[in-house]
């Protein structure tokens, strides 16, 4: 299947406890002491690690100086962001669970990931998706400009285009992340991973509800291009580089130009 | 035809006057007007509003101050940046009218644009492209260095990457845009849409012109890679993933890899 | 071949003399002369020059300053990144090699390339080329948070995304840059052209040694994604837009989607 990079857990990496809430201490807990061992390690980026994770007493408080950082502009001011995003993180255990699973769903399916603050600091795919989940809360309770706003900064900062309407489930993992578009209508299930160039995007015959919907534990290749109100079923695989504008059905892989069915774990049939 | 994004005009959209310079002003009112609207529904947003849009006397001093901002660093200074742009825009009416263009063409062309200031605060291909006019204005004038640096910038800073010798008309939405590459002596149209990660480039047999040659209306879908001194004719259509190395009649569809033509409205051939 | 991009030297480019040393010095005198010229020619260009060329002795002084710049962060601070970069180009002659090498690929192999001073300040390619020779050294001392931080500011800054542990060799042109993505266990040998959004990743199937390896003067086009494990031969050319999952001999075309052999100069076999 031609996706992309490596979807087996590192074995050394430690599990959390089953419990969310004690799970959202266990991650901050480990995150703190990864930060500790490599400030040791490395004078060089004590200081640095020491602003963006040693000195903060929560991941919420964390992130959101880490997300403020990043976004920001001489016009769009950090202390604005920090402030809007921290209030959403401190206010929603939706989004801090989200987070949670994010960083989770990085640390297991992707070997090149080495620890939690690996991902937290360093991952825009991870970054880009907090800020999403955020600017989407923001869309919902009709505050559009801001959320867009987001959206522009999140574009241009990552290189990742997420129209603030879209839906997203938790434990994605958006590996490398580069060049990601996700328009207004699409809906991504739970437990997704989606590799760089990725598009779920209209076919540009309609309007209205016009963009994929993708079901859970789907794996979408690097460069593939998904378009138009289309199913793609659970655990369905997109080969990197396809272009697909049908239905897939659920553990199903799709792969070229135009993507055609390669048959699946279930119902190994195959289609031209 | 498996391009991307949405072609339909939101049926709210007003329309503006004929005349061009009564379009310009017509446009400016309705910017400040929507600014004015979204920084008193949304507090957190006066301050920026106010300092890229309402604190400026014109359109082409907004687009500047904000241009300036996104694309300054630390040894290339954002009044440095202001003082070229304005002066460029002040003093010629084309780059003005492209501008012009270019925002009615975002809004009537992608219904995720919800307003013309949503489309000049945050739509990177559309601040990308004004400051490449900027930017071939300079090489016409032989102030290479400084067109190239302005390249430079514009790719680090919205991940479009279009040389300055190239040649861009007016109604472009390049849409999403990251990873756009517009090669040195591509030219394009009037009226045409480019999804993102669309390259214009050579074949890397020759020098000299080697780049594609794109009609007026023409739709370029996500991820299209278009290469050599070959024309896209008028009102033609590239699938979204196609790798196009041939001539393409006007108003004919061509997609796959290699692009294969898929017919159009006058001559629905089909050839292989 | 459907690659992109002009592969045939500017004739108007001067050479160096051969022997290392001497050319360093050339390369240095030749950049310092252009400096100068276009500081001249375009005054609005000089207090940058000053700052990024002209006030430094030495080119890794000047490299060394403006990947700080660039790289910098209001948490990763500029000096600490200059005072890294000059370290290890001053105790390391085998990445100025690299670094004069690099210059000289693209002055040579991309006609748009019109300056040494060209490349080093304005291809982002080059830049996160030479940030990456020192995360991997800093990688292969055990220094690997620093490393994966680098990683991390190169990805957000060129949106290029090359893994500290994969192997780069020298007399590298990375043209255009944006979307590239190298995995961990990638090998690029010498004199390798490599086009925008091109992925050497992994199929998803395996963890340990499951990047590609691609030989000395390889050609990959625009947007190909190259995965697993496998063998790109010395002097093969892969199209734009390929998706290749088989070895493909030295001297050998692979094109398409997925990508099949078409043929090489000392083979010209034809296989489905």
């Amino acid at each position: 299947m031609p996706s992309e990079e490596h979807r087996n857990a590192s074995p050394a990496a430690p599990h959390p406890p089953t419990d969310t809430a004690e799970e959202a201490i266990w991650l901050w807990t480990q995150i703190k002491a990864e930060a500790r061992r490599d400030a040791e390690a490395e004078p060089a980026l004590a200081s640095y690690l020491y602003s963006t994770i040693l000195s903060h007493s929560s991941l919420e408080r964390s992130l959101s100086f880490h997300l403020g950082n990043k976004l920001c502009s001489s016009t769009l001011l950090s202390t604005l962001l920090y402030d809007l995003f921290l209030n959403n993180f401190s206010t929603d255990p939706d989004l801090r669970a989200a987070s949670s699973a994010d960083l989770l769903a990085a640390r297991y399916r992707d070997p090149a990931c080495v620890s939690f603050s690996h991902c937290l600091l360093n991952y825009k795919g991870f970054l880009a998706c907090q800020a999403h989940r955020v600017a989407h809360k923001l869309w919902t309770q009709s505050r559009r400009p801001l959320a867009l706003a987001l959206q522009s900064r999140i574009s241009d900062v990552f290189a990742v285009d997420i129209h603030p309407a879209a839906k997203i489930g938790k434990g994605i993992l958006f590996d490398h992340a580069t060049g990601v578009v996700v328009g207004e209508t699409a809906v991504i299930g739970n437990n997704v991973s989606i590799l760089h160039h990725v598009t779920l995007g209209g076919t540009g015959k309609l309007g209205g509800d016009r963009h994929p919907k993708i079901g859970d534990g789907v794996l979408i290749g690097a460069g593939a291009t998904i378009l138009g109100n289309i199913n793609i079923g659970e655990g369905a695989k997109i080969g990197a580089g396809s272009v697909v504008l049908i239905d897939v059905p659920p553990r199903t892989t799709a792969v070229g130009n135009p993507a055609r069915l390669v048959g699946g774990k279930e119902q190994p049939t195959k289609h031209e």
